[in-house]
């Protein structure tokens, strides 16, 4: 692992790191804010899983994430959203390959084998961090943005006993049923729409459901709201009865300045489960 | 005057705006941030000078600054730092030209007549803003970051008055002294050095003193303090008997994440001279 920057932050400090994984056979950049209470003992962690078209560091200077967790003594990670670098596949499409990798392992050429965020996220990262930093690996949380909303909650249905808290910020809620979903599942997993359901929040909500506290915002002037489709995860949550906050935000749009202005809320949310 | 975007945030609005502006002879873009009090009357206005390399846009996301100001009911206005465009002179390096006005209006060749920017922020900006927008000139506070910095200590300075708080982060304290001055002082002024004196804030510190608060923040692990000089302004604010808070913050360096880190104080400490 190489350290790219660390800089003091509201009493911690902000590191970007890389480091070579083993599941994206690529090197990876990932940001991790740890509060000045990892110095004394390992600390809970909230994971930030980006949307599409960003890297690490989108939410890590636009979030306005690290204050509240300062004040919470939780560490942020920042992963990327896709592999990167020479001999990974792209598409000109801001929507596929490169910064759009969808939070799944991908089995069709030319994707497979390094777009495998699926098992970055919830394998190679993890293992590496949990060595490496002064991390809590029984204290947890997951949130996302859009792309990254669909990957925290897939991955909190997915992996049962992971995470104690979930949440997101205008997630894509029904990828199967929408421009942003099957184009890309499609890319990446084949035809058979049956591998397709365990990444789609509201088919999993039905599937399994959610055993941990889940906590939505999503603005109603959001531009892309078509492809978010917050009525089928609502569905399926009402339907569920699963334990969930969902909210619709008044005039706020699908922009960094709805995550920030949310942001306190949400950081608030995990660490009254980080803290339980 | 044409909007280029409008974002739901913090209960107000984030604006980016463009305008043709007489003082630099240039379509200029800058961003304003409305809190949800705007809609009932004029409110207080922080103004947000920014450093080299940066356009309106950087302390707009990045500085975490909205939050603040939303819950003081203050708003914010971040200018870009100098004047763009075809037939708008630029230099190769990223301190001279196009990002690094200054806040000086330029009397040489090639910058002159473009490169007018302490007339651009002291009365174009401002004629736009009080005649278009719910804002009140009687309460108007400056604050602003490295080049930015210097703007805010030397405007404030110079238009006694004005402005009822100042601060800076990590500012030019004495640019006649520095690289980061000496260079762009003599290619926009000349090099007639008494021209200079009113551009430094230390120099004007002691030449005429300051009848508002002052909170400056520079970090101990700035990676520019041999250009930023503190130690000059802390003398001639001493000196000066000058209502100051001078502080220097362990391990802290020149980025965003120091900004971001201290701007609660900061707005804050405003809201304090805006609401007095």
């Amino acid at each position: 692992m190489q350290t790219l920057s660390e800089n003091a932050c509201f009493g911690g400090v902000q590191g970007v790191y890389k480091h070579a994984s083993k599941a994206t056979g690529a090197d990876m950049t990932f940001g991790l804010f740890l509060p000045a209470e990892a110095k004394d003992g390992p600390v809970p962690v909230l994971w930030y899983l980006s949307g599409l078209t960003c890297t690490h560091e989108n939410a890590m200077v636009k979030a306005g994430a690290q204050g509240w967790a300062a004040e919470q003594g939780i560490a942020l990670v920042f992963p990327d959203t896709s592999p990167r670098g020479e001999g990974v596949a792209d598409d000109a499409a801001y929507d596929l390959g490169q910064g759009a990798g969808f939070y799944v392992n991908a089995t069709q050429a030319p994707w497979a084998p390094h777009f495998r965020m699926w098992d970055y996220v919830a394998e190679d990262l993890p293992g590496l961090l949990f060595n490496e930093f002064a991390l809590d690996q029984e204290r947890q949380a997951i949130t996302g943005h859009s792309m990254g909303g669909h990957g925290a909650l897939t991955l909190a249905m997915g992996l049962p006993g992971r995470f104690r808290s979930v949440s997101a910020f205008a997630p894509i809620c029904n990828p199967t049923g929408a421009d942003w979903g099957r184009k890309q599942l499609g890319a990446y997993l084949g035809d058979d729409e049956s591998t397709w359901a365990r990444h789609d929040a509201s088919l999993m909500m039905r599937a399994v459901g959610l055993d941990i506290p889940l906590l939505c915002d999503t603005g109603t002037k959001d531009q892309f709201l078509d492809n978010l489709r917050p009525e089928t995860l609502a569905h399926a949550v009402m339907a569920r009865r699963a334990q969930a906050v969902l909210r619709l935000q008044p005039g706020y749009d699908h922009s960094y300045f709805f995550v920030s202005t949310f942001m306190e809320d949400h950081v608030s949310f995990h660490a009254e489960a980080l803290y339980a």
